[in-house]
């Protein structure tokens, strides 16, 4: 893997000696719980407890200071009172310790006196170069080296392949729990608390490079620096699947905002956008989190979407028809061939196509022969099989039958087991084997849609993240334009006039219908003629925002007359719905009177900066909500995905009597607003709405078009 | 309850002597595992078997044919082979018998040969006029009677109060096991296999009046007298929840359409319109149907949409509240009261707003406080309790507090419990005690939802079915145009002409702007000018149906001479694209130019009959899919609905600078179209589109509109 791994988090992953501050002898006191653990969880390093009370600890020494423990140590597990840990991390930092986990609560969580002990940590860290997990965290679980440095009640996660990376520290407990009855194991399990100093993207980094990891689970609450999060995740995707479920997703606050753009890119969209640009994989369940995890664990990626089903009862294979087909996957056409060879192996009232019905008599070896049929079909990319409780064999005894078969098999092959109690033999088998099991058909087709997404993103994600460049944009031009506006304007936020945005939009090759300010009737009759009709005409105002209800627009004027008529009653209309407006005249412009209407819009995004939207444009944007985010800078194939996940970009396809539309010029405008808005952090919003994509080889044209500075340029 | 019981069917609920013909002394027959159900099940009346052989089994005789059988005997259960079950029947005729269930297999399943067997046993019940449940059953169960006369290896269910009612036999054994594994009961079990005679909805009536059933859970392939099950689902509603799995959604075959209405009118969408029609909950996977199953079963109904969460770790309450808002539940605002009383209650750093959040050190008293005063709060509608594995006590120490305070609440309280061994024995205490416990808060969300879901229902649904009716149509009217028209133009399936169209309107009160024929240039040019401009100009032609594509339409004329020349362009239009199309003339119609275009169609179901669709018109209705369906005749409170299910409908109340529509004039039209479909169902399509709603008080207007005949008229 590419990524550069931090040398000074070494400590957290590979220690040579830990020591636990604040072990306790009482075994109520979670001092005593890390002791505890720690020992017990067969760590081959040097452990060392501390404690000014002294005496003996589960057979080991116990230190009054950390200055008196003996070497090696590089490692502190710090559990005293909150008020105690500064003090104490100038002491581990002067026995010249490098990293700590921070158990203690007390801090941020509590209030304004905890956040200003936080501070002081982070503080005295810095100054002894300290990297810190914590505090208010619960620790971290290597079940590989072993090392256990959690207070978490035993037993803790047997050894697996599956990494848990959580802000909750809460759920760690449970999510160790779960893991065990759910039979499988975890790799590393780290509780990231209060995040002052390593976050979450440091330790996915470092994750990522351990070998016994083959799938990384994320539980997140937020993202401090999302761009760097999606640059390491992206990296790591390309190497291990990563699975997120992010929580919070409702408690977002909304910010004040002034464009459809603004009103539909909730932080949600962000972080979906980001996650797809990341490759990371959202879940919305800890079930899910799970199910998914162990599937991408334990099979071989499909080559495809297309699945057999294979099944002993007629129900089951229509709800794992169901299921599949919700998600995006498909039944697979079997080849006559396989059909035969089902027909000769099955009774003759069996169903030989898929899904494969065997019947309820079906046997273990039944079973087996019919799912190496399967296997064989190049038109099979994976198979799901179903195993109700069966009336003849016992559901353990097909289980051990399939076993060596799917091990066998370079297709990913799950279970939906039906039942519970009388299919928990074969629970066993599964789960001992690392073959995925889930109950019902519906869980195991949202398993086998995930490996398939991953498969499909694997194949896909060969380029960089920005493929082609944009060589033609002219950034220092639009910097130009803008700064000679705040340069006249002062620093008001506000909406920036057309010609500015206009320049903005030029600079980065968007085109616009031709337009021009006139200041009176004549001179807008004269600009009329010049551009061609039929034109538009707008009010001119930096205070007018929404210049259609403002009577601020009048359209589709043929001829000079309507012109100058038109001129007078915008501005009688603009000074009767906003009397303290200023006005400085009427914008003329060419209109574009054909073309499919869509909007591409740009925000800055809290947490991911820049995000572009695309979508079915007009006045009804928010109403329809056919729109869709994506990280800016945008890629060529991310703009495509733009326009396939929304009606308003497949409509461009062609759709009834409107043909192709210029789908490459459209494609061209998104990549440069995003270019814009990458390039320009202190515009808040951009919105293009609407832009008309002319028909195939006719270009497309921004008819109107809006930008904001944002309050903190 | 008001549903009238059948009473042919008492045998299979309360049958005084059961006949098992083909019981076998061989175990491994199915033969004996309904002999071994039977005997073992506790059925208190008279059981009898039946084998030519003879013999003894289970300490009874074996009858060498039923016409031996002793009194009492009312009920048959046949496990023969295929062949021998008609002329099996006979004889149970002739014994007096008049209910049978045949579990036999080897009929309609099987081809057309077993499909022939299957008609010869339903004509030989009606001649002795037996009722059948079967073939191709498993059977059924009643743990309360109690009685099981399934084949399925034991154990049967535990005895409780939730009926489970199948298409599919083999999700019968799968069913009864998961529901022994997550502890609760079933009261009844009925396998309705090939369901030649008593189908779901005779299952439903009866099983709703049984005692025992609080809860109905359905498990559907398909229904066959769609009208009649919805009847009955509503009246059994009415008194107790009814919860369906509906599998089978994409299998569905397409039929041959020509209207968006037909192309977006799946089954799907006339089932979705049935259940709502009929109160049945929709589950989407066999875990929800009895996640929400037992919550219904054991849970009081909440007055209202606002739950308060209970937890001791806030990772797990945001996952809450994520997934309470996203069943559109609220998290309840707390009174000061209520808060003050937390404070009092909990240690300085719980968190007393919504999420609740006591800290990783909660005691099972502090739970127990913190529910009682949360369930004091007249805001809070119910309660979520989220419990992972506490590090101080142990879970089944708070669930054992937790219990007695729960049924005391006149206030459903749910349990989340995050983990899996550790919280194994609460799991155990809850289970007892009918306490609806999940795993993780999300699946607990989903059971408040539909609790509160079922609670509006409850108050809502105190009228009748279609409430104000529509007193002024006038089918006769409607008819004589229809019979009229088919006299002329004879028997092919075929689009009706504008005018005859127009009179079905007209004849329903439905508005459309006025037009006329013309057959000249110079009688349009009248007529326009009799009709008032602007003017639109439609080939009249029954063989174009997609008139725009052909050029075939010219909207907005707004003079004379654009008239006499649009004449002549659209019959050139018209031979140039459809040379073989009649050609009538061309319609002048007045152009209703404003007002919001919304799509009014319908459609007859082949199983729910007419179904109605409201949404965005226009040519990108198939696109947009903003459209929502409901079962013909339409009341006024479902016209409302099909308004506040869509972004068009929601629209009409007012958006940017559209006035409030006619909102009364657009619920009439979709109530009369939704009459003119009920009263016709020859009419396989008709469709308003657009239908454009001016300002309140200035009406509705269907500007275009088609109509088919079907192919079964």
């Amino acid at each position: 893997m590419s990524l550069p791994i931090d040398p000074t988090l070494r400590p957290f992953f590979d220690p040579t000696g830990i020591a636990v501050i604040g072990a306790s002898t009482a075994p109520t006191k979670l001092g005593f719980g890390v002791a505890r653990n720690l020992a017990q969880s067969g760590y081959p390093g040097a452990i060392h407890f501390v404690n000014p009370r002294g005496g003996r600890l589960l057979e080991r020494p116990i230190y009054p200071t950390i200055a008196d423990v003996p070497d090696p140590v590089d490692l502190a597990v710090i559990i005293v009172p909150a008020p105690q840990v500064a003090e104490t991390l100038a002491a581990v930092g002067r026995r010249g310790i490098r990293a700590a986990i921070i158990a203690s609560g007390g801090f941020r969580e509590t209030g304004p006196a905890g956040a200003a002990l936080e501070q002081e940590c982070l503080r005295v860290a810095r100054e002894h170069a300290i990297r810190l997990i914590g505090p208010n965290c619960v620790g971290l679980i290597n079940t590989h080296r072993p090392l256990d440095t959690t207070f978490l009640p035993p037993p803790g996660p047997t050894p697996g392949d599956v990494a848990f990376l959580s802000h909750s520290g809460a759920i760690c407990a449970a999510v160790i729990d779960w893991a065990r009855g759910q039979g499988f194991g975890l790799s590393h399990l780290i509780s990231l608390g209060n995040q002052i100093d390593v976050r979450e993207t440091d330790t996915l980094a470092a994750v990522a490079a351990d070998p016994h990891t083959k799938v990384i689970t994320l539980y997140l609450e937020g993202i401090d620096d999302g761009r760097r999060f999606v640059r390491t995740a992206r990296e790591v995707t390309r190497h291990k699947p990563v699975i997120a479920l992010k929580v919070g997703r409702y408690s977002s606050g909304r910010r004040a905002v002034a464009s459809h753009t603004g009103a539909l890119a909730g932080a949600e969209s962000a972080f979906n956008a980001a996650f797809r640009r990341a490759g990371v994989i959202r879940a919305n369940t800890v079930e899910e989190l799970f199910d998914w995890a162990k599937a991408l664990a334990w099979c071989p990626l499909p080559a495809g979407p297309e699945v057999a089903v294979l099944t002993n009862a007629g129900g089951p294979g229509v709800t794992a028809a169901d299921a599949l087909e919700s998600h995006g996957l498909r039944l697979a056409a079997l080849r006559p061939e396989t059909e035969a060879a089902l027909r000769a192996a099955l009774p003759p009232d069996a169903s030989v196509r898929n899904p494969v019905d065997m019947l309820a008599a079906a046997t273990a070896g039944q079973y087996v022969e019919s799912l190496r049929i399967l296997l064989d079909d190049p038109g099979v990319h994976s198979v799901m099989v179903i195993l109700p409780p069966p009336p003849m064999e016992s559901a353990g005894g097909v289980a051990r039958a399939l076993i060596p078969n799917i091990f066998a098999a370079n297709k990913p092959v799950v279970i939906a087991l039906m039942g519970e109690r009388m299919i928990q033999e074969a629970v066993e088998y599964f789960r001992a084997a690392h073959v995925p099991e889930y109950r019902f058909p519906e869980r195991a087709a949202s398993a086998l849609a995930v490996l398939t997404e991953r498969a499909e993103r694997m194949r896909a994600d060969a380029g960089d993240i920005v493929r082609p460049p944009l060589t033609d944009t002219r950034p220092d031009e639009a910097r130009a334009a803008l700064d000679a506006y705040r340069a006249a304007a002062g620093d008001a936020a506000d909406f920036l006039p057309y010609e500015v945005v206009d320049s903005l939009l030029a600079a980065y090759g968007i085109p616009t219908p031709r337009v021009a300010l006139a200041t009176t009737a004549d001179e807008a009759v004269d600009l009329a003629w010049q551009l061609g009709f039929p034109v538009a005409l707008k009010v001119a105002s930096p205070d007018i925002v929404h210049k259609t209800e403002a009577g601020g627009v009048l359209l589709n004027l043929v001829e000079p007359d309507a012109v100058e008529q038109g001129f007078a009653a915008i501005l009688s209309n603009a000074r009767a719905a906003a009397p303290a407006a200023r006005v400085d005249g009427v914008y003329v412009q060419r209109m574009i009177t054909f073309g499919q209407e869509v909007i591409v819009g740009a925000v800055q995004d809290p947490q991911f900066g820049p995000v572009v939207m695309f979508g079915s444009g007009g006045v009804e944007v928010e109403g329809l909500r056919d729109v869709e985010f994506c990280l800016a800078p945008v890629s060529e194939g991310e703009a495509a995905g733009l326009l396939a996940s929304t009606w308003a970009g497949r409509r461009l396809a062609g759709f009834r009597n409107l043909p192709p539309a210029d789908r490459a010029a459209i494609l061209g405008i998104i990549r440069r607003l995003g270019q814009l808005a990458a390039d320009f952090p202190e515009l808040s919003e951009i919105e293009l709405n609407p832009v008309r994509v002319l028909p195939e080889g006719q270009g497309a044209y921004a008819v109107d078009a809006r930008a904001r500075l944002g309050d903190d340029r």
